[in-house]
C-alpha cells in the first residue's frame, strides 16, 4: 500500500459539499473516491483536510489516501486529472508517510471570504465573490475582528444545533484587506477576508463574514463583536454568509 | 430623443453571440433591446462596436441606443443593472452626440485570447481560457506574427466563405505576453495574445490565434505566416481557436 497526499483545486459551485453522503452522490469527496475506485480497481477512501460547505470552493484542500499501486505520485496526478470533471483538479501529489492524515495532522487552515462592493455587480468570477451594493467600513471590521483572535468559546458562530462536540478553537489572524480589482475598462472594490485558524466549526467563517458585514454596514456598533462572542449563542450572532464567497485557500501541516 | 453610449461586459458563455437573430433569440443584442423596448415603453434598438462570435466574452463592448426619455445616464445605468441577466453588466454610461455610431465611429479595437499551458487543467476561470496542455514557444509567436502588422488582405484569415465585402484591415499591433498566474497554492503559466487593428473579419482573431498555436506548438515553422498571409486563401491557414478563450476588451473612438 502507498499513502498519497493530494492538493486539490475545486469549483464548489454544482457540488453537495466536501463530505459524502452515500454511494450516488454528488459531494467532492465522492466524486473522487468513485473515481479512484474505478480507477485503481479497488476500494479507495480519501480522506480531507475538513468538510466544505455546499457551494463552497477550494483553491487548496488537501487530502490523502491509500492504494496499492505500482504508479508514482505523478502518474496519479496525471491519472486522476484525466478522469476528473471540468471543476475539480489535482494540482500536487505526493508520497507520504502511511501515518499522514490529512484532517488530524493539519497544524492550521486559512479560508477566505470574497465581497465585491459598489454599484457595478461583477460578472466575471461571479461565481466566487459576493456583491454587496453598499460600501463597506473596513476599518470597523478590522477592530471588530481583534476580540476573536485566540484561544474562544465560538459557539455564537456554530450553524449546526446538534454539534456534541467542543466549539472551543484558535483563530490566528483574520486579515480584511481591500483594492481595486481592474476589470478590462471597468474597477471593483474587493474586500477579502482571510481567516487562518487551528479548524473552523460548522459555519463558522460564514456566520463570522454575515457580523463583519452588519459592522461594515454600521448596523452594528464594533464593540458588539465581543457581546457576542461571550454571550455563546447563536441568534445574536450576524447571517450565515453565502456559501458562493468562500474558499479553503490552504492547509499548513 | 437621448443618444446613450454605454460600455458592457459580458460572459458570452451561453448566448449565441451579440448580433442579434429575431425576437426570440438568445443573443446579447437580443436580450439587451428586449429589456430597453420593455423598460422605455417603446421600440429601442441598440447598435454594438462590432459583432462578437456564439461563446465570445467582452470586458468593453461599447454600443449605442436613442430613446425618449427623462431620465439621466447614471439612472439609465442603474435601471439597466437592474434587469440585465447575472452575465451582462453596463460599466459606464453617457449621454453622446445623436451622430454617434458605435460601429462606425470606432478607430480600433482590441481583442485578448487567453491561453493557459502546461500539466494543470485550470479550474477557476476556466470558462475564459483555452488550455493547451503542452507548452507554447512565445519567441516564435512573437516573430511570426510581425508579418501580420500593417495594412493586409487578410482573406486566409476569413472563416465566412460568403462574405462579399473588403477583406483588407490594418492590424496595429499584436502582443504577445507570458506570465505565471498565481492561483492558490498553484501557479498556471498563462499566454495572452493582444490584437489592436481597425476592424477585424468574421472569425479572423480566432483564425490567427489558431495559426500561431501551430507555430508555438513547432507544427508550422515562423516563416509559414508569411505565406498564408500572401495565399490569400482559408485552406492555408491553421484551425479556428474555440470561442471561449476570446474576449473583446476595448474599444477606442
Amino acid at each position: 500500500m502507498k499513502n498519497f497526499r493530494i492538493t486539490l483545486q475545486y469549483d464548489g459551485s454544482r457540488y453537495d459539499g466536501w463530505q459524502k453522503q452515500g454511494n450516488t452522490d454528488n459531494t467532492i469527496q465522492g466524486k473522487i473516491e468513485a473515481m479512484l475506485t474505478k480507477l485503481f480497481e479497488q476500494q479507495v477512501e480519501i480522506q480531507g483536510s475538513g468538510r466544505t460547505d455546499a457551494g463552497v470552493h477550494a483553491l487548496g484542500q488537501v487530502a490523502s489516501f491509500s492504494v496499492k499501486t505500482d504508479l508514482g505520485p505523478a502518474k496519479v496526478m496525471e491519472r486522476m486529472n484525466t478522469y476528473l470533471p471540468k471543476d475539480i483538479i489535482v494540482t500536487d501529489c505526493q508520497l507520504t508517510d502511511a501515518r499522514f492524515h490529512a484532517r488530524l495532522n493539519a497544524k492550521n487552515k486559512t479560508y477566505i471570504y470574497r465581497i465585491v462592493t459598489g454599484c457595478i455587480r461583477p460578472v466575471f468570477g461571479r461565481q466566487y465573490v459576493l456583491w454587496h451594493q453598499e460600501r463597506l467600513d473596513t476599518d470597523s471590521m478590522r477592530k471588530a475582528s481583534e476580540c476573536l483572535i485566540g484561544e474562544h468559546d465560538f459557539k455564537s458562530f456554530l450553524g449546526n444545533r446538534h454539534y456534541k462536540k467542543s466549539t472551543i478553537r484558535t483563530i490566528e489572524s483574520i486579515t480584511i484587506t481591500e483594492d481595486m480589482i481592474k476589470s478590462g475598462e471597468a474597477e471593483f472594490p474587493e474586500i477579502t477576508i482571510a481567516f487562518t485558524g487551528n479548524g473552523f466549526l460548522p459555519n463558522m467563517v460564514r456566520i463570522l463574514t454575515g457580523t463583519l458585514i452588519e459592522i461594515g454596514e454600521g448596523q452594528r456598533s464594533l464593540s458588539d463583536m465581543e457581546d457576542i462572542l461571550k454571550g455563546c449563542d447563536r441568534a445574536l450572532a450576524g447571517p450565515t454568509a453565502p456559501a458562493h464567497g468562500l474558499t479553503l485557500l490552504k492547509v499548513v501541516y
